[in-house]
């Protein structure tokens, strides 16, 4: 008998024959002889829905009262999916974060868990119930309702398994695992059936969309094994836990991109001393991200600063870089929003030298030009044109050996639909 | 300075524009002095929307998982209000029952509130804020979420103000008072100052909907004076309080009627002992509410049996009697559902004789037909044909002195009108 935490998003649950759907795949795990706890995220649209409704009343709302709101979404949801287990024979109990006992920081909208009390759960599971628990959702030690923010119903799940000790933890979504690349991007994409939460990281820093990074953080932390599946399917998924070291890692296990960000080029910057720190200190007090940065080398006491910054900031920045441009002296600032960050990322990486090399070759056999590159330990980051996004995933796809056997012919993107896609993305 | 409970019916807070309205009249009585203490319902249709929901899950939800699911249209009213008197300029906060300790049984859908626990608020009223409570629910001792049944948020506003020993309870809704009668039926109608506990729970037993009884109830036992104002006007409404004995009671403070009640007559049953008690016994078992009961002189040892109840009750009754005209012997049953209950209610009445006389000649007098009798100590309550509920109501007023100068003229509905109120009063 095990002990299984599954997670359902807001699509898997978003209309009521698919919840009486999650239901039924629930009872079925039960009547497998597993003890279940499902996590649930708010119906479909209704978060949005909730957040027209405050916006009816204010343009500011504070953000205890937005918990407050916000949190109703998976009382919903769980309820009726405890009632539609309940009218398919099983017993069944949901519970709110404060019931569960997610205890959190104050830091209302995107609160951090701090502890579990398990006592509620185990008890319901002792009487044979399928339990379900509100994903998203905490309470403070003085009892304040809280929410944990994006991703926030993933990392409700890892640390429900955490707090039981459960053996693993099911992420259920659209998506049938974690993949070697985008399939709608390389048709020749392959479905990992392990990664380890480093890789995981760091594709999910880069660009791959599959799992939130505060919920792989916290998987790590406490060592709780993430199996992601199809919530329409029963093939196995992928499972994200401690990869053995004795293992051979792969060089490479996956190819990220992500066109959420441009690149900015400040030409022609005064080189004084602290030039940097100055432009950079500006740029974040007004809240603006920054990922990659370059300086060029320094010609004549002029040089070049590049940096990447998501797309989305772009309307706070451009005032900032006008007066900054005025008040360096530097000649110009170059907004260019067509370019894609390409990342390789592989365990194997810090035990094989020459990957970067390689993968700098791939690139130029096939005449796609590196603007930017940055590294850690177990990934290589490259900026290229948007337009060379599908190309250079499918040489290094093949490369690096990644290639599957079966190939998705048919949700292979065309230019039109890669492009739609890619706007879609910003 | 006073402290003040005032409670907002859904109708009152049912859109953004509403909310706001109500976090104005909350402020300016924050500002006026007073420390505020609001408590609301749902907004809108919003409790029949999560009926809706439910029922496309499952015909027989848990009534845990409803009350799960109910509690959270409060939750969603209060946080927006919140939110709005912020925006405002005002501090607030929102609590959920639990958060505020609304301590209940574990009767699911119509609990029934043990102990409030008014700590939480007064810390939030000595920060100066104004103190949003959610209507409707509480919590068990283990933690459940209740919901309190019909007419739960006028007692939620009750126990909040018995809790905090508040120097009233303001119940706002879209009249502005307790009337002598419905002005609909009868223009003369006149708005009282003042009523007593006792005449308040008689009228509103006979069909007076203003204030529900377990409020009122709630409010005798612990002396909260209810104050029922209109959520649209400023003018005074009426206080609903102990009167003393001392002060010069009215004979008749109002005429109620209630046309939601059908008279069923059983003829002919053979008389026997215990004959009433076997037939009210299998009526009741089916859950059917018996209202006036009038056994007739026996004669040849047969008997007819005439009783009152609801119309609602009427598609599970009817079956019922096929089976016990015929295990009975009895010769039919006859159901009417054209009456209305007419009633009378007066402190006054204990020590004057002779009203019910009074009320008997004034509808002989005008040709209004009694078929049924009950009376209380301070209420008589008799059947009369529907078509008659106008006249009747209108001359008892008249005759026990209830009549206002003023005169509801544009309120006054025609004979059709009168009708599709009555039936949609059904």
């Amino acid at each position: 008998m095990a002990l299984v935490v599954c997670k359902f998003g807001g699509t898997s649950v978003a209309t009521p024959e698919r919840v009486i759907n999650v239901a039924k795949r629930l009872i079925a795990k039960h009547r497998a002889g597993d003890q279940v706890v499902a996590v649930v995220s708010a119906m479909g649209k209704t978060t949005d829905d909730l957040l027209r409704l405050a916006q009816a009343v204010t343009d500011d709302p504070p953000s205890r009262e937005m918990d407050m709101l916000l949190s109703t979404g998976e009382q919903v949801s769980m309820s009726v999916l405890a009632m539609a287990i309940d009218a398919l024979g099983c017993k069944s109990v949901s519970l709110t974060g404060g019931q569960v006992g997610i205890v959190t920081d104050a830091v209302f909208r995107k609160a951090k868990i701090r502890e579990i009390k398990p006592d509620r759960i185990r008890m319901e599971l002792a009487d044979d119930k399928i339990v379900i628990v509100a994903g998203f959702q905490g309470v403070t030690r003085a009892g304040d309702i809280t929410t944990l923010g994006r991703g926030g119903s993933d990392t409700t799940a890892v640390a429900v398994a955490a707090g039981l000790k459960a053996d693993r933890c099911e992420i259920y979504s659209d998506v049938d695992g974690i993949y070697t690349t985008d399939p709608r991007v390389c048709p020749r994409a392959r479905k990992l059936d392990v990664i380890s939460y480093e890789e995981m990281l760091e594709l999910a820093a880069s660009g791959a969309g599959v799992l939130q990074m505060r919920a792989v953080e916290f998987a790590r932390h406490f060592g709780v094994v993430i199996e992601c599946r199809s919530a329409f399917t029963d093939e196995p998924g992928t499972l994200v836990k401690e990869v053995n070291d004795k293992m051979e890692s792969a060089v490479v296990s996956g190819i990220a991109f992500d066109n959420s960000e441009a690149k900015v080029t400040i030409r022609d910057v005064p080189d004084r001393v602290g030039i940097a720190a100055r432009v950079f200190g500006t740029i974040a007090a007004a809240m603006c991200n920054v990922d990659m940065i370059v300086q060029n080398i320094s010609e004549d006491h002029y040089t070049d600063l590049t940096f990447t910054t998501p797309i989305q900031d772009l309307p706070r920045l451009r005032p900032i870089l006008d007066e900054m441009i005025e008040n360096l002296g530097a000649r110009e600032y170059i907004i260019d929003e067509s370019i894609v960050k390409l990342s390789i990322v592989g365990a194997g990486m810090k035990s094989n030298p020459g990957i970067a090399a390689k993968m700098f070759q791939v690139l130029a056999d096939n005449e796609v030009n590196i603007s930017l590159i940055t590294t850690s330990s177990i990934r290589i980051s490259v900026v290229i044109d948007g337009d060379q996004t599908q190309k250079a995933v499918q040489k290094l796809h093949t490369a690096f050996g990644l290639d599957s056997d079966k190939v998705f012919e048919e949700t292979q993107l065309s230019g039109e639909e890669l492009a739609a896609k890619m706007e879609k993305g910003r």
